[in-house]
């Protein structure tokens, strides 16, 4: 039996490319930061929804949702959600296409027809800053776990912040199947082909791990371990990797390498074939901590896992929050936030559950890799080795890649370097650039 | 709160010395093999039931008692337990000594008053070949684990085969503390103080392992995972090792580089020193592989353990079990032997929980312990890694001890060797000879 999608039905929503004929048609533009550079593009969103890794959610929120999710983090049905998802437009743009409520549209993305939506409501945005810090709190409302203001220097509220002044809300269709480039085409999976992979593999527990990043040696330890924590006496079947592919900034590693990197774990042998798949989302990250750890929860469960893996600074930027907030939601909820008790504790919540971890480091004297643990709130935990282990600082491994040294290999798989290198052959630097954002938003991924 | 002992009471039966004056005397004899070499010796049951490792159990059982053993493992009072515990003395000696039914009576060691014994029953042990056979069971009468019949070749079965033909039965009490030589003395932590020194450093979480070995590097990945395995989301707070000491075999390890061996793990830092702790037990072990794990599962849970390791063949020798037969027992119980539900899900069963393990192997590609699983029954378990690990035998090792050779770090810690270093220099071979044997009847453990 796979684990229930979250709210109980799983969305997929496609329709036959014709039905765009003759409809009004409106361009989904990418939002722009306050230097004009491409921060979140909503096709992302569009081809999400569609495809069910947001269930139960089927299209764009209206006000109303919009309010319950800020208020209490549910959609109106009652199914817990973290973030508005919100179609955004200009009105001049609006006016142009003549579309209003009641109207089905065509969203074009690079001028051709992408989905469909059925658009519900029309309304104005109030001020996008103070819907910012609304979705990611404040140190005086949230103070159990936001630490700092949020400001623009967060690419998830400079998102929020930046959205063009009105909303369309609605369900959407996709026009067809989406279409990727190599290598993004073998790694997309989406829920009801995750789902369908999962089951013919005959895998009970499978633990999904969150990844931005290639992985080093202790991203390895931390999905390897975490198996046996998911998975008791017997360490779990599996672990369904999910990259979130979205906006990059210029140093990110690009997402290709993200992919592949991960998937050379499995084709080298570090993991068995067999209890390893890498598979992708697309999604602008908000880097909500917490928030994000339930947004991450719902799509993976959605993709069939049963189990997910949370770090330390789960899905954080900067100081804004403690960096143990997701591991406060997983264990006692964030009342401030509208979250009384954990996700998977609460009525119409998740049902994946959490594995809360802390780091890994190699310690040179047990020739291994070894737990430092995690301490929070009165919760205190000693490392499990007496020696002075040598963290794996993802800062430092970048330094020595810029410097075109081939990291030791306590700290990172060969293999996983090699894919690095192949990217950097291709992008002429080995992380992102000015020159990949561009050809990102204009060619990669996705093709109608 | 501490785990609760088994059978809800911890016993803890010590006596004034000066109760021993004046009354009948009785020496404790070990239990000869076919060839007249010690293969038990009493006092270190006496001992053992006295300090509670064996709680409900307070003395040597009577006919009842036995029987009720045999027939589904449990105490007349109910409570679980898997061995016939049998005081056994000649006819020749008995008549010498004058004792009878309801006679108080100071058992000797060496000549030295060591404990009392208040007798309850004197009964004639019948055919003791039946006897060993009713212990272990039979492949016709236990087929789903057994599947070779047992024989002299067995430790466990030649002591209850070799038992003297009448049995003494009646609770015993230690006149003052037992008393042990270096290293011993340090490792001696029995139940009522291995429980103080859990409470007193906080743990909750306490996984026990079972050793007569010096750990290779295995092991202590076993103990290392197990903590991941009985604490979830945060790993368990201790291992607590207990060694048992009791019968040696020519070319086992000695006992005191078995604990100092698993000390230096510690002392090495390998564990942090505030999570691991070695101890002993007394005890000259059946290798009943389940039936042996219930009562491994009994002595920890009384000394304060909430978790018990179990790994392949646990407590076995030779081919007469299931591989599995432990995990059967732990995971849906073994009704021929009386017990139909995993014990620590039976009424009056154990509280400590299971830790089922499989076995890792070093994999040289992946330059880490990786686990190989576990597969019975209808559970099929795949490797975690896809490589061909190289599995850590202990045969091998043994080989190139014996030759002289220092085990690659990978199989063996550097400063654990030193330790099987250490006592070869004091006895002069590696492992077990007929000269310690000797010793070790004769002056190592225990003084009065």
């Amino acid at each position: 039996m796979l684990i229930e999608p979250h709210g109980g039905k799983l969305v997929y929503q496609v329709a036959e490319p014709e039905k765009a004929a003759g409809l009004p048609r409106l361009e989904i533009k990418p939002t722009l930061g306050p230097d004009g550079a491409p921060i979140r593009n909503p096709y992302r969103e569009v081809v999400s929804i569609a495809m069910g890794f947001f269930s139960p959610v089927d299209g764009f929120m209206t006000r109303n949702e919009v309010e319950s999710v800020l208020r209490e983090r549910r959609l109106l049905s009652g199914w817990l959600f973290p973030f508005p998802l919100v179609f955004d437009v200009d009105e001049e743009d609006l006016r142009r296409a003549g579309i209003k409520e009641k109207d089905a549209v065509a969203l074009t993305l690079k001028g051709k027809p992408l989905a469909l939506m059925q658009v519900e409501e029309i309304y104005k945005l109030g001020d996008r800053k103070e819907l910012a810090d609304a979705v990611f709190g404040t140190p005086e409302k949230n103070g159990e776990v936001v630490k700092r203001r949020f400001d623009e220097k967060h690419p998830g509220w400079l998102i929020y912040r930046s959205l063009k002044p009105v909303a369309l809300a609605g369900k959407v269709w996709l026009l067809g199947q989406p279409k990727f480039r190599e290598p993004y085409s073998r790694f997309w999976m989406p829920p009801a082909a995750s789902r369908k992979y999962i089951e013919g593999k005959g895998w009970k527990i499978v633990v999904a791990h969150q990844t931005r990043n290639v992985p080093h040696i202790g991203h390895e330890m931390l999905m390897k371990r975490a198996m046996f924590v998911a998975g008791g006496e017997r360490p779990g079947d599996a672990v369904l990797v999910n990259a979130i592919i979205g906006a990059k900034r210029p140093g990110d590693y690009v997402d290709e390498a993200i992919l592949e990197g991960h998937e050379a774990l499995n084709k080298a042998g570090y993991f068995h074939p067999d209890r390893h798949v890498v598979t992708m989302t697309l999604w602008d990250m908000r880097y909500g901590n917490p928030l994000e750890s339930l947004l991450h929860g719902i799509i993976r469960q959605n993709m069939g896992a049963t189990h997910h893996m949370f770090g330390r600074d789960h899905a954080a930027t900067g100081d804004y929050y403690d960096p143990y907030a997701t591991q406060y939601l997983w264990t006692r909820g964030l009342p401030s936030y509208g979250l009384n008790e954990p996700p998977h504790l609460t009525d119409k919540g998740l049902k994946i559950r959490p594995v809360n971890m802390g780091e890994f480091a190699y310690c040179p004297k047990c020739g291994e890799y070894t737990y430092l643990g995690m301490s929070y709130g009165g919760y205190k935990e000693v490392a499990l080795c007496g020696h002075t282990p040598e963290r794996i600082s993802g800062s430092f491994l970048r330094g020595l890649i810029i410097e075109g040294l081939r990291p030791p290999k306590v700290v990172m798989r060969p293999e996983v370097y090699d894919i690095i290198v192949k990217w950097w052959r291709v992008y002429g630097y080995p992380f992102v650039t000015d020159k990949y954002l561009k050809i990102k938003e204009e060619q990669l991924e996705i093709e109608i």
